[in-house]
């Protein structure tokens, strides 16, 4: 298979994978110079775009399966994030070679996570060069409805979904088992010697097949005042909430929503240093009135979802940091656990 | 500059740079999870997406400003090609090393090829790695009046604008000044040792700044049967066209319109041969009704631009190659000239 007739096999993917249930009104697909979609009347196009490279965002030698996952669901997490319904996507990869295993692995995994929330493959470009994936996702909310990072109130309660620190935990593994860190390391950090395999196979899954919050995203039109997704660390990602929303917000450290395969893993301190600081977990990050508690947390159950309130909105602090840590149990993360930068 | 201060730069960037005169309605630009567009009223979006590699699109030490001004050009070239009207742009820039000149000169490339077309840039992603850009582009154009590739009918005449194989002419220069080209290389194909250093300029120039033809583009809505921007090579690209059209086109090499530089720096075998099988020039090519050709070479006069006849569209050939090339004076380019593959 070369480059034309991949784009040829690609095409025949998507229409297998789409078919029926896609929610895109694609005129025009695969094949020509541009895709043609007719917009949602009356709805707001939301766009996002993430690029994974090799050696930055996942290990040389991941299942391809995983990279084209990952990369998927990272760009939805986003959509999710503004409350908006995945559309459409792009998909520009650069290979090194031409590699079929690898082409067709990384576009299976994109169409999978796709077609779980109706969007479609609508074009893209092939390059030759170091391994990398771009993804632009498009997606429709209703105009007085897309949720912002802005709108945080003072008062409001701050939730998050699923677990915390699980895609950190899974890449510290990672990199202990590639003798990147040592064992004593590991253990001085917190790593756990007696961990069973199992759990720290669920950590390694969180990081190279997370979830994006679609389903539940679309549930917070209305109900949120501000979200984001936990991209880059938890307290980072909320204080770029907090910046744009003009507030500040306290974080209860021990309601940090834990997996228990993060525990069996890590002891208590380094868990909530990595569920505080580690990126790469795709939760959704909001702020609503506490008088939706008890809805929002049936409604994530609804969507076999947990949702945790893990702190409150505040006016903004006088002197940085804009989020303040405390533990109601006195375990507190690692200080100077603040997440990720590229550069 | 951090991360961060450079995503701050770019908002006062684009703030500056659209203004008044951007034909986008955008509700929300850079800084959240997605940007937020108001679609165009009853019309389609056009959506393609390019990714620009450094060592394959082009050399590290490339002028930022050039690198950011062709993969902005290369981008808007598919939008042209469908007739549409460009609207926003994502930008995903990846870096080896945080570098400020860099990344701001390529961001600033971006930028100035959009503001001449009314574009807005609405969001990105900065990571670490090989570097690497890619744009995602979108525009609107009337659903009746897109412009795709599969609409040539036979007797259509092929219209080219400018003129074409001049970036690879250029790229030929760059690589006999870089000695990956011996002179006696050069020479066996054509190249003219006496040739300016003006000429040897303008085709290098070609070959970094190109121009897409948005303007003109939007005057082919409802003329063109079919059109596509010359990126891969002119004979190779209207096979795609001829392929998705069911029909073969026949080519009169000598009609290929070639620019005094090309004719200044290659005989004039090799100039046909890069004006046939060269990429990157971003021309558009398109089909039409023979009765149009006056009023579209006034059309196109109207914009500045060379438009040329150099071919009819035939019925589809019971054997490959699907477009054939003869020449009225009969200088050919040389046999196998077909165009660029990635891999």
């Amino acid at each position: 298979m070369k480059e034309f007739e991949f784009i040829e096999w690609i095409k025949a993917q998507v229409h297998a994978s789409s078919g029926a249930c896609a929610s895109a009104d694609v005129v025009l697909g695969i094949g020509d110079d541009c895709a043609l979609i007719r917009p949602d009347a009356h709805d707001l196009l939301a766009i996002s775009t993430d690029t994974l490279v090799a050696g930055t965002h996942f290990y040389a030698g991941t299942d391809p399966l995983a990279i084209g996952h990952k990369a998927a669901a990272s760009n939805l997490s986003d959509l999710a994030a503004m409350g908006a319904k995945p559309i459409w996507c792009t998909l520009a990869l650069t290979l090194p070679s031409w590699d079929e295993t690898l082409a067709c692995g990384i576009v299976s995994g994109v169409l999978q996570v796709l077609h779980r929330c109706g969007a479609v493959l609508v074009g893209g470009d092939t390059t030759r060069g170091p391994l990398s994936i771009t993804l632009t996702v498009g997606g429709s909310v209703p105009e007085n409805l897309a949720i912002k990072r802005s709108g945080a109130k003072v008062g409001d309660a701050v939730f998050v979904t699923g677990t915390l620190g699980d895609a950190g935990g899974g890449l510290q593994l990672k990199r202990q088992l590639r003798a990147e860190i040592s064992l004593s390391e590991a253990q001085k950090f917190g790593f756990i010697e007696a961990a069973s395999s199992e759990a720290q196979a669920v950590l390694m899954a969180r990081l190279d097949r997370p979830t994006a919050r679609v389903q539940f995203a679309q549930r917070l039109r209305g109900i949120a005042s501000a979200a984001l997704d936990v991209s880059d660390g938890f307290l980072q990602d909320l204080t770029h909430l907090c910046q744009q929303s003009s507030v500040g917000a306290l974080i209860n450290a021990a309601a940090l929503p834990l997996s228990s395969s993060l525990l069996a893993c890590f002891e208590l301190s380094a868990a909530r240093t990595l569920a505080c600081s580690a990126g790469e977990d795709y939760e959704l990050c909001f702020t609503a009135s506490s008088l939706h508690a008890d809805a929002l947390v049936q409604s994530a159950a609804d969507c076999g979802l947990r949702l945790t309130q893990v702190g409150l909105i505040c006016t903004a602090p006088l002197a940085e940091p804009l989020v303040q840590c405390w533990s109601s149990d006195g375990v507190l993360p690692q200080s100077g656990a603040r997440g990720f930068q590229h550069f």
